[in-house]
């Protein structure tokens, strides 16, 4: 080629490689201008290169792979690429489409706001959006209750802005919505789990249609950026999808069991009646909408409570939940305080069971109501806080580390159960990996949550923020504050919090939970690793819990000594897939089961056993087929 | 054949049958003499009669069937059926024998008290265990502690009979049994399902070989009968094996969930730590050995409180699980009084769940006592009474209810949970099914259950007996007893209470659960079921249920007005069988999940997800492989 166009070749090579070649070419070509490449870097980073290399090289598709395997001939390791990929221009009939990659449901759809279409399509509902006036309040039997107590619902972004209003439900209405939701559940718990996952099926589609009107209010209502908006809607869509699914498998129909002749015996799957959904402002629309549909799935009626600052977006999901198909009687929507109307659901005696997302005191709180009930002792299923901690050893790649563990503790501004409080770094990386993570955190834009640029959005409310605030002058005092992100100018109009990493001494400095953009980074000697990670697990959470290592053992023991319900490795430990990632922590993290996992809807459900004496009716026609 | 032998022929038939016979053999043989017999009867008696008859005849295999069956040929109606029987000496291939009847785990050892070799066995071990001094106290490391505060042990039927002695635990034996519990419980629970499953296996197998000395104890201890003891002793080996299969097939390895390319995503349930199991002395054998079988089947360590009146059974029990090769420190035996012992087990912050079988109040107390723990919310496993109907319609066969409702009434002294409480009878055919009642009871042996020829033993103690008598004494008042079984001479030596039959009005008559032999009947009109069973239903109870009828939507619209989590079609309510009538109520009958079904084990566990994001080692070798 260098001769037919009469250009010079250089030939570049890494120092102590390709000799061969370059033999070759002088052969043929008289003497090549060579460029040599010396790799050059710290200890810490060259076995994760070695090891990259070594895969790279080892692959079977690799070239060098061919190359140096006599076998092979030189024109097919010659061949071109890109032509061998053109002869292949339809998908391999053994990767199945994104949608239907999970093969027993239907995968959720995304959104890619690198794409203008998208942007354009989310500029364009959230204008609609910001054009309405929203209204939330008690909807029993499908209506709206107006109410005359009706509170403002503010942007957190921008607290001047007034999105809609909310009237708190009463106790009359509470016992309208159980007295309906009693009657209806009985042929909603007939209709079995075919007919129910049907509706939930309608439900997923209809979230999915109503997308872009979803991310706008999640942004508006909540201070999610577009693409956690985005996730939260699949989570949501992905939830109704996996538990129709389990509907249809474990409440399908009678599992028969084995037992003497003559006699037929059976284990039916069935509602357990009228269950309160508790449900959190930090996944105001996947978690409220995920624990309803765990109910409904289950066979029951549902009471859903939305957290005080998101029952707008609940509103909307409740009136699509009715589009989809439900019988509005089966859901009635109770917005309020968890003081009066939190307090007034978990003590009524129509209630047969609580599904609780939240913090882990109020739990407790429900807990003790739930026990001081006279009568049944009914299920509590309960999915609190974490103090999750990520342990990362000198194999792990560094960049790795500073991509997932950015995304852990800053995406949703923190604000997830699951996200990134604690990161232990061993000594002889801290330093560069802190100043790799001071990087990062420059680089993250923290703004208003409706703009696609924006990577991290602002807090809830004014006491999420007081809190944090209180926390950072701890933090300033008797700890070391890392880096802390920039904020844009007119942040005050909201509840923006810049984030912020800190290096705190061992786990014993945080004696609970601390839900926001704050990063803790503890350094610990590799050979006290036991002593290290028992202070962790001492405080008696057990939610996520993240690994970044090249090495299984470390990983092994790390998980050994740590107690967590969701275990990440050389990843980030946030967003939990439906049915991939079930979701949920042990301690005082949560009572289990898990959200999203195969188990998920049996706490919903009671079991009942049939045992038939067919022979009483002259015997057994098995008998006869034999 | 009568003319050879010069006898003569009487030709009998039922009235209005047989008549074409008849004509062939007049032909054949001149006049005969006939005797035809007309049934007589009441029209209550009509339809199951010409059920049966028709079930009969109508059957493939039945003579008359054959013989009208023109193509059927003449040797094959007249061939004699004994040889037929003689000409397949083996079992049918298809069907399996008893032991191997549930196909995925075996079936326990029986014993057959009408063979005097059993009969004998068991006087063999009667004698044995009478000869011994027994004692029992807490087991700790597997080491008995010598009590200085113990409490003697007596025989409920003859209570001048002490049995051995008992001392209870202190708070010092609970702390050390805790501590050893938790440290061994981490390698149980590495172990695996198929580990642990051999050591219950072994243990189902060291319960039948030990059979008749636990017969001899549970019958001196717990007034047993026979048969009950060896019903019980089945139940606590079916449990073990049931468990031992649960165990391996859900806790044998990481279940692969479906996740994106790349990544590589497990479910693994693991035990979660130290179950406090607190068990009744009504099947001071079957759920003593059950609910640890399931806390350890799922991973975890156990502190077992048996009833206070039957510890020495407990201990043996305890006993035999070590001798199964269980590492003593996974299982202490910690008697004593609920108030002290129980009281400090379920407020012990060591503790990681609580598996509980006893009465209702109970259960609420130990329910709100682990709400007010501080820290994790635990689970809480509660198997609580029942306040139990049978409803009897006119199409069902006398007979064969009145078998069943002694049996599920009066069985073991009436004093399992799922004992007959309430008959519902139609009042058409009360009368006679009351009278045939009468004669059942009467015909029942009330004595000493060491006696191979009783069928009632006594109730377990003084308070029971007391307890029994105050509710007789009201029955007596403002209700009508209809029938008392006769006690034999000298049955104030113990606590010996006469089976008693009273008719009351309407379910509202009972507040709750009366625990021993007392049935209450009630007549109802067919055409105000729903009234009927509504009342039943509103005492809040869903524990078991039975149906007598051969209309299949009778037994339906009574399994859908009364909850239950046992309902039983044509038999008896009693004696569910592990894995083939799991068992456990709704309501207060108890939270769930039930005992022996395929649920069982995962409210005892923790699941834990992992996420390995392998592509951080170069790529899914899945890929690969498509």
């Amino acid at each position: 080629m260098a001769s037919e166009r009469s250009v010079k070749i250089e030939f570049q090579r890494l120092h102590g490689m390709g000799e061969a070649l370059y033999d070759a070419a002088h052969d043929a070509f008289g003497p090549v201008t060579v460029r040599a490449y010396a790799p050059v870097g710290g200890h810490e980073d060259l076995l994760p290169y070695l090891v990259r290399r070594l895969l790279e090289n080892g692959a079977n598709s690799s070239f060098v792979h061919a190359l140096l395997d006599e076998r092979v001939p030189a024109s097919a390791v010659a061949a071109d690429p890109i032509s061998a990929v053109e002869a292949h221009p339809d998908r391999h009939a053994k990767i199945p489409t994104p949608k239907d990659m999970y093969m027993d449901r239907q995968n959720s759809l995304g959104r890619d706001y690198s794409q203008a279409a998208d942007r354009e399509r989310h500029a364009v509902a959230l204008q609609k959006v910001d054009s309405e006036t929203l209204t939330a309040g008690p909807i029993i039997g499908g209506k709206l209750k107006a109410g005359t107590n009706a509170q403002p619902v503010t942007n957190p972004f921008d607290t001047t802005r007034v999105l809609g209003h909310v009237s708190e439900a009463t106790e009359a209405d509470i016992d309208a919505a159980v007295d309906a939701a009693a009657r209806a559940q009985i042929a909603w718990d007939r209709k079995g789990g075919a007919g129910r996952g049907a509706v939930l099926r309608a439900m997923a589609d209809a979230l999915e249609a109503n997308m872009d009107r979803l991310v706008a209010l999640l942004s508006r209502e909540a201070g999610k950026t577009l693409n956690d908006g985005v996730a939260e809607i699949r989570e949501a869509a992905d939830f109704c999808r996996y538990y129709a699914m389990l509907a249809e498998r474990d409440f399908g129909g009678p599992t028969e069991l084995k037992g003497p002749v003559g006699e037929i015996n059976q284990l039916v799957l069935h509602g357990r009646g009228v269950f309160a959904c508790i449900s959190p402002w930090n996944f105001p629309l996947a978690i409220f909408t995920g624990q309803i549909a765990a109910a409904l799935a289950a066979g029951n009626a549902v009471l859903a409570k939305p957290a005080e600052q998101t029952p707008l977006i609940a509103a909307e999901a409740v009136r699509l939940y009715y589009k989809a198909g439900l019988d509005p009687d089966l859901l009635a929507l109770v917005p309020g305080r968890g003081e009066t109307v939190g307090a007034k659901l978990v003590s009524h005696p129509g209630i047969d069971g609580v599904a609780f997302t939240g913090g882990t005191d109020t739990a407790n709180l429900i807990n003790r109501s739930l026990a001081a009930r006279p009568g049944a002792i009914i299920p509590f299923i309960a999915e609190t806080g974490g103090l999750n901690g990520m342990f990362v050893d000198t194999t792990a790649l560094k960049e790795q580390i500073i991509d997932d563990v950015i995304l852990s503790a800053f995406g949703s501004s923190g604000q997830r159960c699951s996200a990134l409080r604690l990161l232990y770094v061993p000594h002889d990386a801290a330093d560069a990996l802190i100043e790799g993570l001071k990087g990062a955190l420059a680089a993250q834009v923290v703004g208003d949550p409706t703009d696609p640029a924006t990577d991290i959005g602002p807090v809830i409310d004014a006491d999420a923020r007081a809190m944090l605030e209180a926390h950072l002058k701890r933090l300033e005092g008797d700890a070391k504050i890392i880096a802390r992100a920039e904020l844009p100018a007119g942040a005050d109009k909201g509840h923006l919090f810049a984030p912020t990493i800190a290096e705190i001494p061992t786990a014993d400095y945080l004696e609970r939970e601390v839900f926001g953009p704050i990063l803790h980074v503890c350094r610990y000697e590799p050979s006290k690793l036991k002593e290290t990670a028992s202070k962790l697990a001492a405080r008696g959470y057990g939610l996520t819990l993240g690994v970044h290592s090249r090495i299984e053992a470390f990983a092994e023991e790390v998980a050994r000594l740590v107690p967590a319900g969701n275990v990440y490795i050389n990843r980030s430990i946030i967003g939990a897939v439906v049915g991939v990632q079930p979701f949920g922590g042990e301690g005082l993290s949560g009572t289990g089961p898990k959200a999203g996992g195969p188990y998920s809807l049996i706490r919903y459900a009671a079991e009942k056993a049939i045992s038939n004496n067919i022979s009483a009716q002259g015997g057994d026609p098995a008998l006869l087929n034999l």
